[in-house]
């Protein structure tokens, strides 16, 4: 097993600051996942919530920071002319920050925020690809279960998988 | 059957003007189909467009004219991160010019514009409410097939329909 994160002494913020720019930026850049265009993208998010504060924008955050650094966050927010499905946009952690379940926290704290802004369903989109097996295996192992595929939807080879987790449903 | 398009005095035209904020806006609202909500967020496409550009927006449109006036249109682009799929936004047509075919016209005529910028899959999303039957029917009609389906998307009643066509299908 992993260490817990709750043996790092790691604290939470909500609250979006000019530096997750950069933070969010180097995090995502870190992984070696996503494309220059994704990591930009991931950054316009900050700057959106920024600029419009995160309820007008529809972009929410969480940061982990540990030692005064963000080591991961995750972005998330109410799917427009939906009653109460979430989409997780985002999750990542620092990449040697891994392995010590920040991820698995992360997420499962997200959840609970979601839950506390009475949403019911959160969703959350990644590819078929050998490369992100482990990170469907994550969202498998947080209790996401998969809800629909969109064959060949990124390129030939590359299917959309949509991932969803009902936060209503009984244990 | 219905009388074709072909029979009339129709033009088109892609680039936006100022004026279609407006004319979108009532194409929209005529449906009676749609919230104020969602027709504020047809509008800001067009602004949007009118302001970055459609390319760099991401926003394209398609205007159908009769009479000088918009009669009906459509708003599609490019999906961000995908080789070659295409979502389409809006297909709307103004309610008194309905049954002539116009929108069957429209949505041909974007397809093509859309294989012109070679785009190979066009996703269109709707919702499995009863109101929206005729609007899953002409999708159907048109040759669009049913891809997934996220249940109780909207809400605990109300299923997301993705539908699919592929512009690189043999026919």
């Amino acid at each position: 097993m992993h260490s817990s994160p709750a043996s790092l002494p790691i604290t939470y913020r909500e609250k979006t600051r000019h530096a997750d720019i950069l933070s969010v930026g180097q995090i995502v850049s870190s992984s070696g996942f996503f494309s220059e265009a994704e990591v930009e993208v991931a950054v316009q998010l900050v700057e959106e919530s920024l600029i419009q504060g995160s309820e007008r924008s529809g972009y929410h955050f969480l940061f982990a920071e540990l030692c005064d650094e963000v080591a991961g966050y995750t972005c998330y927010g109410p799917i427009p002319f939906t009653e109460s499905s979430y989409d997780l946009y985002w999750i990542a952690v620092q990449d040697r920050f891994r392995g010590h379940g920040l991820g698995r926290d992360l997420l499962a704290r997200t959840e609970r925020l979601i839950a506390a802004r009475q949403g019911r369903r959160v969703y959350v989109e990644t590819s078929s690809r050998e490369q992100y097996r482990p990170t469907r295996k994550f969202y498998e192992a947080c209790g996401y279960r998969l809800e629909a595929v969109l064959q060949q939807f990124y390129s030939p080879h590359d299917d959309k998988m949509i991932y969803l987790k009902r936060l209503d449903a009984p244990v």
